[in-house]
């Protein structure tokens, strides 16, 4: 039995990764975190959790969030969880980290995105990215994970196998990619609220996303090849799920029974990869750990769509997965 | 050509009422106010009116509006209305209020309910309600319109005729109304947080809701009847429509169809409720100023149903109409 | 380990259920039945099942479906599952049945309500209604289990307790429902076309719904109060959910602590039923098996707020509860 | 005043456009045709139209509608509509078609992509073209306007200017477009079924879609350019919108600005298109005859975004425009 705590749990990933870890018979959780005042109950903040957790969120110290939990899951905003993590690390406990503090390859490249300066630079590079489709080796001996973001891991599972196959040419990669508002968080902002986003769309932050160079730099590490996308995010009037349509230019001509296989094989052996010959619909995939994929030869070009849950593939239950690699644990439990 | 100003611009019935005088003949639009800093101009606010309106919201002196405005439409919230207003009427303006400030019966009453003194006490229980269906006479010569509440609209239009003609008991009426969000302003809120309130579905406010005694007053007013009702609200996952179920008790037995006839001959030559045999959609009325309404015997109680778009019949097309009548313009005018 | 089957296996009632049978430990699926010609594969059917499940929907007759499975699922339409069941039940096996067709007391009734005569009249009134809140007792003898309909378990569990305590008017209730499409079915038809019932709001069979025999004679069963309930059900834009509010009358006064008292100790020891202060949303109970309920003292009437999930707790996860109680496995097993 | 026909009066786009008709000052509707039996009231097919219109839905011969109406607006499906429109053009009727069949350069294109004979081939290649920012010299005259589909006019109105300009690679273009569900039409089918597509995302016909080639050819006509796009279409769930991101390839530096200013320039004068500095959403178009443009330069890309209303400027709004166009009514009558 692993004793687990959340870090900032007042959120939408982090109600999800408490939901899941009803299921894990090897969990228990013994520390939720909050900076809010009050010790409230879980069930206060997360309705959804009445009678299945009796727990108070609590303003505590890193020292005795390590004491209590040998994992932590850190639910905390971009330099928030930077600034909580190399002390939970040298207190001995092992952290999964949400956030994209440690995603990045270069302190220069967050600075960049994020406009500041990373807190902890020296384990930037040297993190794990927790996508065990592609980096599993990686993951059981980390004691530090960095959890993939939503559409990164839309986009890289879309993606890899056609880069790590030498297949298309890395430097003409469109991403388009549609979301549920629930990627936004859980603080209300005009832009969420209900009035303003149901029954409309939209792109945002077009060219400006900070998961662009987390795309970039991961399927670089991935696959060898340099990348640089086009990457634009669209808010869909939904509460979760996020669908990517990538396009990119074949090296040479494959036909689309061809492609498929080459997907196939790739992924071979990986449960939460789905390939597909039929479209994917975000729906089919509402509430898993799965990946749908499938892809089709349009015009000389490779047409990939690829839907996740973004917060349970594209956050919890990618933690998840990874907690189960990082102590041994058969990788579907929870999740299944 | 009447000169007219929109306080509290920024809000969702703002934007309404600046679309329906787009359309309207006999209207120039010349003052838009807001507390916000910076002048923004309208299409900032309202992209919607973008190439519509070439106006900026201003931080304007109730003197300044009533020097360039005929008639003013106050979108402020309540409390400050009744604040400004005063100042307008006595500048010779004339006015027709959103806010709940002057739709109450007494001062005790809106201080019991609005947890507030009232601030312009004599003209309560003076100033015309603007439900033309029920209050024409009175608008004409009136200087000051209070427009109806939203839920009340729905309500009274739906329970006016049952006690008009003496037909159903007084103290035994339930109201259970469901909304769309929009009706909650555009202000953030966690419980208007697209992730919330989507796929969702609550009761809010139950036994509290500050329209319960705007109900009671105005069906009193209307019939000479003391009503108490049971008025519960509801939160529905769309942007906008109100549909309220009315369960009333008849004194004596009537037909279905004897039943719709009474409803038909009260609204007669009313354009804007429109008695249907059908269960009516609140999409049936949907950006329209309609009411439609239609009611049932079930098992010896009456089940009234009435929809309205909650902005429009709801707030600003009322407001419309309710202006239509003040200044002697067909009632329909852009509104049809 | 039980073999299972399900009857009608491609509509959402089933695919909620197969989705709650992958996480039971004691359960193995070895029948899915369908009408449709060409045996088609489950992931063809429910997309979400693909890598879960490799089964495919056979038209199979009664015999073969007992021969292969000890416990059935039929989620067919009523009529047609009386007439699959007599066999069923001959031929050994033990079934739970979602439709209406055991859950009414008498052949007449269900006449009356669902213009059909019974192919099976014997066995009404004498089937357990599987709603263990109130008749666990009789469930794990019965070989026939009727599964409850979404609305009855909705407004069966709000107000038992007040008729059980003979705490209200048995013959002044009015029950307010709303419920998200899903309910309807997965047949496509006008009024859930997407652009019909999206942003739209209606009620729908008002005094008509065969929901309402099922609610007063259930009552009467559980709390030998006569009840005639006006029932008026609305269609609500969201996927999942049901709330209902029901209006009653108390005999006698109580305050609202004492209320809320009085519902605790009846549901003490249900896991299901969570008694909350605070007012319920139907997102506190999507994916659960929970019904939370809340009721609160309004001018003299007693107004009960229930929200369920009306394809788990009002279907497939009351399925599996039943199915726990009938083959003594934890009433938890797979739905916690 | 102009006597006015819809063909085909049951779906949406006939909805929408009657609803902008009755603010048409020049027109009388004097016929609405069905196959339908029975001639249904218009308010009984569309609710939102009662009290608005006291017409039948009627089985008209084309000779009798011609009789009737001047001018014929034809909402019926390709094949049906073009077998229709040749008989009302000999009987001395000017029609606007709401199908595809007058919209493509050849008969053997459209014997391609819509997989039927053109009935009325020599048309082809002849019709005008009905979009009137790119085309309005050539409606005065025209008896026959082909109205534009909903996805090539966000997609042509976002392209024509760079491509107009020769700014871009014409053989390098991807049009990711996404769609509201009413797009889709009115006849019921299971993935239109609200649980199915609501709160979900898929893409659907990919490469398949039939508005592919005439985004290509009429664009060639418009710019003289040879352009094959990649197109993949949307399913959204909302009720209305189309958002097209359009990615393309310069062919000479240009910062943002200076590509805003030529969108600007080639817009200029025209009344329905906004030219934005900031990305427009959908809702801001929403019931409106606009479509909303921005474009930016990313990473040596220009990604272009549209918006329209797929039911006003996508069909029934630019209907009424080309009649305007048409008859000589300046070009915001009734859409302003």
């Amino acid at each position: 039995m692993i004793t687990v705590g959340v870090l900032g749990a007042t959120g939408y990933t982090a109600l999800e990764l408490l939901k899941i870890l009803l299921r894990h018979p090897e969990v228990r959780v013994t520390a939720l975190t909050t900076r809010q005042e009050g010790r409230p109950h879980i069930s206060e903040v997360h309705p959804q959790l009445a009678s299945r957790y009796d727990l108070h969120l609590e303003d505590l110290s890193h020292e005795e969030v390590a004491r209590r939990c040998q994992c932590v899951f850190s639910c905390l905003p971009h330099v928030a969880s930077a600034a909580a993590i190399p002390g939970l690390l040298a207190a001995g406990a092992r952290v999964v980290d949400f956030s994209a503090d440690y995603r990045l390859s270069t302190p220069a490249s967050y600075a960049e995105w994020y406009e500041h300066e990373h807190p902890d630079p020296q384990r930037l590079g040297r993190t794990v990215y927790g996508l065990p489709e592609l980096f599993a080796k990686q993951i059981p001996g980390a004691d530090l994970v960095a959890n993939p973001g939503c559409y990164p891991t839309s986009a890289i599972l879309a993606l890899a196998p056609l880069l790590a196959h030498d297949f298309i040419e890395p430097g003409d990669i469109i991403v388009d990619s549609k979301s549920g508002v629930s990627g936004a968080g859980r603080t209300p902002k005009l832009n969420t609220h209900f009035p303003e986003c149901n029954e409309s769309l939209s792109a945002y932050n077009v060219g400006r996303h900070r998961h662009t160079p987390e795309i970039d730099q991961v399927l670089h590490r991935a696959t060898g090849k340099e990348v640089n996308v086009i990457f634009t995010p669209h808010l869909i009037p939904m509460d979760r799920g996020i669908l990517t349509t990538a396009y990119s230019r074949p090296k040479r001509e494959l036909r689309g029974d061809q492609l498929l296989a080459l997907y196939r094989e790739f992924y071979a052996g990986k449960p939460f990869v789905r390939v597909r010959d039929a479209l994917p619909a975000t729906k089919d995939v509402s509430g898993s750990n799965f990946c749908d994929i499938t892809a089709r030869v349009v015009r000389g070009r490779v047409v990939t769509v690829s839907c996740i849950d973004n917060l349970i593939k594209g956050a919890s239950g990618a933690a998840v997965q990874n907690f189960n690699w990082m102590y041994g644990f058969p990788e579907t439990t929870a999740l299944w």
